[in-house]
């Protein structure tokens, strides 16, 4: 069988969030591509969204579910777990944490989040694994600070 | 001379802080128990704010100002500055962390802050106290991860 994309456990991590939301029942049986199609924006779109106003608030929504499932993601690969902080402007930028025990783990500054989405699915999740191999590495460097309370 | 609680380097830092944000130059002369009047709530005052609604904005204004000023104390101690990253729910509690590199210094949690405030000058400057002394002692444990990026 061909490899999908839809087998990172990144994405199905996103997928389990995304549809855990799910109040009506309809995203039941929505397939992934069609639950994923808000976070895929192309840079021709992206250059149609003006960054006047505030972002929707749907697109924090999607920011914290995608790391959320980052968060999964490392303790999956780590054992250790991730909690988000994120601290967003009105205006669309701001700063997301994740730490575990006592250590940093991601430090993610975000910018134009009314512009928030990836050029296709393939890339968001080539952009989440660079972040949780980086959490996973800080984690194995710094052991005893994950694990300090 | 005999010592007051106002010698603090963290009331130091909150009073330099507060008046930063002075835009009519009345707080320049204001003295200092009158600028940090607002942080002090006795057990009785607090008993009788309801816990119901918004905190009001000032309140939350007053958190940030606080942990700022504990982080400017943190940065003088150990020669690391502390970042803060507070993220408030609308009704009133949250986290306010504070690190250094990649290392967490302070892990608050917050609740009920429609209360937020002191006995007295010298507990909200012992409280303080115990906060900085916390985050200095893991700088000091960890201080390769308070310099990693």
């Amino acid at each position: 069988m061909a490899e999908s994309v839809y087998d990172d456990p990144f994405l199905k991590s996103l997928l389990m969030l995304i549809r855990a939301h799910d109040g009506s029942g309809a995203w039941e049986t929505m397939p992934d591509e069609a639950i994923l199609a808000p976070f895929i924006v192309t840079r021709e779109q992206r250059r149609e969204i003006p960054l006047i106003g505030d972002p929707d608030p749907d697109i924090l929504w999607r920011v914290e579910l995608y790391y959320a499932a980052i968060g999964l993601a490392i303790e999956q690969r780590s054992g250790h777990s991730a909690a988000p902080i994120m601290k967003i402007h009105h205006e669309g930028w701001g700063r997301m944490l994740l730490t575990a025990g006592r250590l940093v783990v991601v430090n993610s500054y975000l910018r134009d989040l009314h512009r928030f989405g990836f050029e296709s699915v393939e890339a968001m999740s080539a952009k989440a694994a660079k972040i949780i191999d980086d959490a996973v590495a800080v984690i194995k460097r710094f052991p005893d600070v994950a694990s300090a309370t």
